[in-house]
């Protein structure tokens, strides 16, 4: 068991705490990241972009959030968060889940641990974009174009997201 | 230009802050990090294992760390940077080096910035091991048995940095 970790200050959704000495940053809410990787019927991998405003730009990303958040369902499963994410942010449902890896997000940064999960049999059921919170245009890249797409996108000036190749990566493993 | 960060507390090494409301962590030294993706002549991959506190785990990353944190070199290069990050982790010196892509790291909790590298030539010149405060086992593993060699750390309770999937992913792109 890793020791406790005292609180530095908090503020709403952050925590930066300190443990043996290291400080790092928790979440108020969840340690727990569900990251999706879907891939259309017609080979379209689906991206999402948001200005995030830690870095200030733009980012490409993969449809993610967080898994447990929610007042009413600390115990959400990661399946069920995933699933939530995607419609929100996509529109998108997935009639086929499945968990690729269990991966550290910056972990001397961070607890945070990012699940990445492949969606596929998807149908289009809503218009995506995420929350009153969000304002997330989606992408549908075919797969075999992503790499030049990506790579435009970084000339364009907007940010990539390390997990979008880390999913595409695992995409590749199981495909 | 983005809107200055207000500083809600600061510790060593990290700063939490907020901007527009919304809170997230900065590295009170820099916000660069250079990421190695390093490939030996013989075809196998550099990995490294250490315990990383925020998650308390033993985590396999590729050898990485922050640019122009030390003092003196406050304006180093990402190339130097990773250059000596590769050296003190791996005792490897490369003798070409390519950026393969700027990532976010984690852009809704902290603008570090991660660049990824591509180290070619390496030639073995120290022990590695990492500086006085790491603890760093290093893994040369062949690149065509890196996926089963990961998936049995998983099982084996380690956890893996996303930025290894990145790696292998741009690896491939560019191989």
């Amino acid at each position: 068991m890793a020791q406790p970790a005292t609180v530095i200050a908090e503020t709403k959704h952050l925590r930066l705490v300190q443990r043996n000495g290291w400080s790092f940053v928790q979440r108020t809410s969840t340690n727990r990241v569900a990251c999706v990787i879907a891939q259309t019927p017609s080979g379209k991998v689906l991206l999402i972009e948001q200005y995030r405003r830690p870095v200030d730009a733009t980012v490409i990303e993969l449809p993610a959030g967080l898994v447990g958040d929610l007042g009413d369902q600390p115990n959400e499963t990661i399946e069920h968060g995933a699933a939530r994410e995607l419609f929100e942010e996509t529109g998108y449902v997935a009639g086929q889940w499945r968990q690729l890896a269990n991966l550290a997000s910056c972990p001397g940064l961070t607890d945070e641990e990012t699940t990445m999960l492949l969606a596929t049999e998807l149908r289009k059921d809503g218009p995506g974009g995420g929350d009153e919170n969000e304002n997330i245009v989606v992408h549908e890249v075919p797969i075999e174009k992503v790499d030049g797409w990506l790579a435009k996108a970084a000339i364009d000036g907007k940010m990539i997201d390390g997990r979008v190749y880390a999913g595409l990566y695992l995409l590749r493993t199981v495909s």
